[in-house]
């Protein structure tokens, strides 16, 4: 399969932004949907914010268009980029803190939209911090948690439910939802909907708006490769724009933040949705990461994603390994990932990890394996299941070293 | 005075460390309270963090110890650095998020402590983003503001009032709270007290523990010389560690992150302030520093910062300039600022920028001047006040140039 591998990878129109990225020596790197991979120009672009613009612009530097930068403006720059990649306009996407605080944010908004509903509704299994969040609000007596399983929720509706919390590609299965079905079924209920599209944007192109959502979160780390802990973007529709309200009403959210007014006013539109200070360094550097991917394009990356994984399963088969797919088996139904499910996942991950084949493990059985495609080949993809016959055939993953378990992000 | 600033420099213990921080050539920097200056360590270790830890070390840099790194401790380990700073012990401080979040985590808290109380209790003209916290969780009809005039604070508590929140050092006239004594009027009335250590926090020293305060929150990009927004620490006193309970109950905060369990479970302690994935190129630099913080010394700065700030006041006495300090005059009561009233305080803030001498100017007509003893000299001093002379003697405020408002931070 490595010769079949090389030609799709000379054929492949993606082919030379892998030289874009740095990938370590001897790693095929299938954990870009937990951390993406390091763009080169980020290298230079942080070192040129932490030594021109904070060591030699100061505090200017939050304006000084003389400068060409202004790190005031850098939430809704950024969101203006990622904006066209998930369907929405510019004015309507704002990168700030993390998707965990945007949850909370928009979670409450809808709720004060919604006034005598207070069931968020979302999925049993749905990645934690997303129903932690609901559980916070829940905590704090304003709304009350309903989890359906995938197959139910669109038969969960009824009149208490104020919004449908959804994560558009699961992080453990890489199953999709329908996302236009069920905004749709949540609307008809007269309910609000939230995507969470972490592990969708930059991998595959959504269209919130054509779907009709409200809201949206998503992850600045994963294949936008913003750098570890990257900001998050939220999207709020524009028709909602004028009665949007969110309580984390942090000075930066204010209408006019250098007025230090006593009274909260809220920004126009989704820059209410800022709170404290953007993390200028974190931000600059996730900056690079949307350019590249926006230059790439998530439509040709959604194409090799889909083709990558397809062939991966052909290399599976091709060496008759038989893992349990807990992914769906058909390629427009997933994201950009294959997860498996096996007893034994931990210790044959942590194996692969030492072989340089660098997957993850998810509690308490499963493999995951991503296929970041701005960066990966399809050679990586013969030689990943080289290593993982090895491993499963040689019965690497049994050595002690491989099943001491500790702590994995 | 000239010689005699280069008398006290040469005389001064920590002259040498401004040649750890980069500053620009021909800049007279008193807005380190506003942002800190650089520290020239930060650079490389920015950088290795951008190449070696993401681009070499990829997701393995959560937890790798092997490596020399663990992203993981971060917030752990950069608040132990700082509890020694602010009277807390390593375990009661954590780094995350920013101020404004983590103001809204703590007055949740409070407001779950004290069942019944829903009065928050601050001071009029306080920092905004405070208010504004208190005004979000009003907005959900959890709290209820009550602004008090400053001397009004203490008279102010009745049986209704579950927090005093109060910001140590003002942001704008740098006058001081008593902590001990407003810690102890709180208590007696049965509330909790936050402290926002914003304007303090690497300044000068506080003894949280001494006064038994029960929270705290400060911002790590002024004194601390963490970079541009970057993250906040939160203090919290351990006799409340167990009953802590806050709404952004992200999955960074769980006791097991990586259980990936449907219901949440607080961290211990400290560590449920967690809310999503910390940003690890912000917060490296932020350790930087703290570290050269911690090894200047908190009480080393603060004599420094009096001393530099009553030069100044007898240079500006020196020339004859009378300009209305809203700072109070004793050096005991306030911070490492002086803050002056002029009607035209915007003009000379931009005239003095042109010359180099960068201040800040508050609306909607304080000239603020900060006092970051670390890498400030009393040269300094005596030449800011020579520009300011200049400024207000030849009248070179009025230029149209000066007179453009823009938004300012």
């Amino acid at each position: 399969m490595l010769d079949r591998a090389r030609e799709l990878d000379g054929a492949d129109p993606l082919d030379g932004f892998r030289d874009r990225f740095t990938l370590p020596d001897g790693v095929i790197y299938l954990d870009g949907n937990s951390l993406g991979a390091l763009p080169k120009a980020a290298v230079e672009r942080v070192h040129q914010v932490v030594t021109g613009e904070w060591g030699e612009g100061l505090i200017r530097s939050w304006n000084a268009s003389d400068l060409g930068v202004g790190w005031i403006n850098l939430p809704q720059r950024i969101g203006a980029k990622i904006a066209p990649m998930i369907g929405a306009r510019a004015s309507e996407v704002i990168v700030a803190d993390s998707v965990s605080a945007n949850l909370f944010k928009l979670i409450s908004a809808a709720l004060t939209m919604r006034p005598g509903r207070k069931v968020i509704l979302s999925e049993l299994g749905n990645f934690p911090t997303d129903l932690y969040m609901i559980q916070g609000l829940q905590e704090q007596g304003l709304a009350e948690q309903r989890l359906a399983a995938r197959e139910q929720i669109a038969d969960a509706f009824d009149d208490d439910v104020a919004l449908l919390l959804l994560t558009h590609v699961h992080y453990k299965s890489g199953a999709m939802h329908d996302m236009a079905a069920l905004t749709n079924a949540a609307h008809e209920a007269g309910a609000l909907v939230l995507w969470d599209l972490s592990h969708t944007g930059g991998a595959m192109p959504v269209d919130l708006n054509a779907v009709g959502a409200d809201f949206a979160v998503g992850c600045g780390y994963k294949y936008l490769c913003g750098g570890p802990g990257a900001p998050a973007y939220a999207f709020v529709a524009g028709r909602h724009h004028e009665t949007l309200c969110q309580p984390l009403s942090g000075w930066m959210g204010h209408a006019r933040p250098f007025a230090f007014d006593d009274a909260y006013i809220p920004a126009p539109g989704v820059d209410r949705l800022l709170c404290g200070t953007p993390q200028v360094l974190s931000m600059s550097a996730l900056e690079v990461g949307v350019d590249l991917i926006a230059e790439i394009g998530v439509d040709r990356l959604y194409t090799k994603s889909q083709a990558l994984s397809e062939f991966f399963l052909e290399c599976l088969s091709d060496r008759d390994i038989a893992l349990e797919l807990v992914s769906p088996s058909d390629s427009i139904r997933r994201g950009s990932q294959l997860s498996f499910r096996h007893e034994n996942a931990y210790a044959i991950c942590q194996a692969l990890i030492a072989r340089g084949v660098i997957g993850d493990f998810r509690d308490p059985d499963i493999l995951r394996l991503g296929f970041a495609p701005a960066y990966l080949r399809f050679e990586d993809m013969a030689e990943a299941v080289r290593h993982l016959a090895e491993v499963l055939q040689t019965g690497e993953w049994q050595r002690d070293e491989f099943n001491q378990r500790a702590a994995v992000t």
